[in-house]
């Protein structure tokens, strides 16, 4: 099993033993996510924002409108951080003390470095494609170079990441267990709806069964 | 309708008209999120971490071990950026570049101060319980003082907050409405499965309706 290395920055101090270090877990994570938070801190004042992102091998690569505060920020080098969290269920414990989550969490520190060729830049949008929604690449169309000149493309490599997992039911004190309060574990899955054609769709366009069959998961390709 | 001020912290640059600075709007994102992801920049390194968080009145709150790294350095009062993200469609435009997420956020960016007294700190915890399941409170087994010590709690004012929302079908370009590719919005819903009960749970203790018939949403009595 393939492991990042555990430093000072990646470490995870609380609760240690929730913490996971090797590319499987970290790369199903991140592959699996709708959406990260990125914190930066332009001037020493930390600032977090939403945003997309995509996994090429051991990158993690954030896009933008080159115009971006975060985008010109990020491409300038600055200490970055990432947050990519999974929440999977509700977890109930007969204490409110021992109530928690079940979640899966990578976080990541490192520095960004832009994708400046249109070869590069066009290989990251086919990844954002993907991570939304597998199989639009092949169908959308494709960026022209004036699109491809007006969105920023950075890279930050995985290697300082970790991950944080809990699963499992409620760990309550010993004297709890026998307390006459329901406890268990009530899942939390992000699931697709059905499909809204837009209004202005062209005559005889079905919906195409990646769309139709959306599920998120972990790639099968994976690595 | 109450608003926000719209300041240099907290207006919306990256396409203004999806910002919304009044106080339902944010504090419905809010209400309605699992998870915040907190951004804080010890020696002017951002850090990001995904938490609990709840939500009294004008003041967000988070709460941790007082042990936590992240507890200690907000009760210190040092600047800290929160932002609070729902997922609720994939955009599929008929190009890559305008395709999108429907989403609603929220980023607050402010200083913490602690609640160091023992009611205010379960007055807080009572917020975080029904924060993530409503009607739990009353039933589960409420905090210790020793618990009460163990666990840190601080407030953040609402005040330099703003929420960003996409909602609604693709935006093309003209030129692009024509083509033969499929476009819409696929939703996506953060859905409650079958509670699964502790395997060492009482015997006749039936799973209460809040879990049985659990659902996010705004909170009736949101203000």
């Amino acid at each position: 099993m393939s492991r990042y290395p555990i430093t000072a920055s990646n470490r995870v101090r609380r609760m240690p033993k929730r913490g996971h270090y090797d590319r499987d877990t970290v790369h199903a994570i991140i592959d699996e996510a709708m959406v990260c938070h990125v914190a930066f801190a332009p001037g020493g004042v930390p600032t977090v924002i939403p945003t997309l992102h995509a996994r090429l091998g051991d990158a993690l690569l954030l896009h933008g409108s080159r115009a971006s505060r975060l985008m010109k920020h990020l491409g300038e080098g600055h200490p970055v951080s990432v947050a990519i969290t999974l929440v999977d269920g509700i977890v109930l414990a007969r204490s409110v003390f021992h109530s928690s989550m079940n979640y899966r969490s990578v976080v990541i520190h490192g520095r960004a470095t832009p994708i400046e060729d249109d070869a590069g830049k066009l290989t990251a949008l086919e990844a954002f494609a993907e991570q939304v929604a597998r199989g639009r690449w092949a169908d959308a169309r494709k960026p022209t170079r004036k699109e491809l000149k007006a969105t920023s493309v950075v890279s930050i490599p995985i290697e300082s990441a970790a991950a944080k997992v809990r699963s499992g039911p409620p760990m309550d004190d010993d004297e709890d267990y026998d307390l006459p309060i329901w406890a268990g574990v009530l899942p939390l899955t992000l699931r697709a709806g059905t499909p809204i054609p837009d209004p202005r769709l062209g005559r005889g366009l079905t919906t195409p069964a990646y769309v139709r069959r959306y599920k998120r998961r972990v790639r099968a390709d994976a690595s």
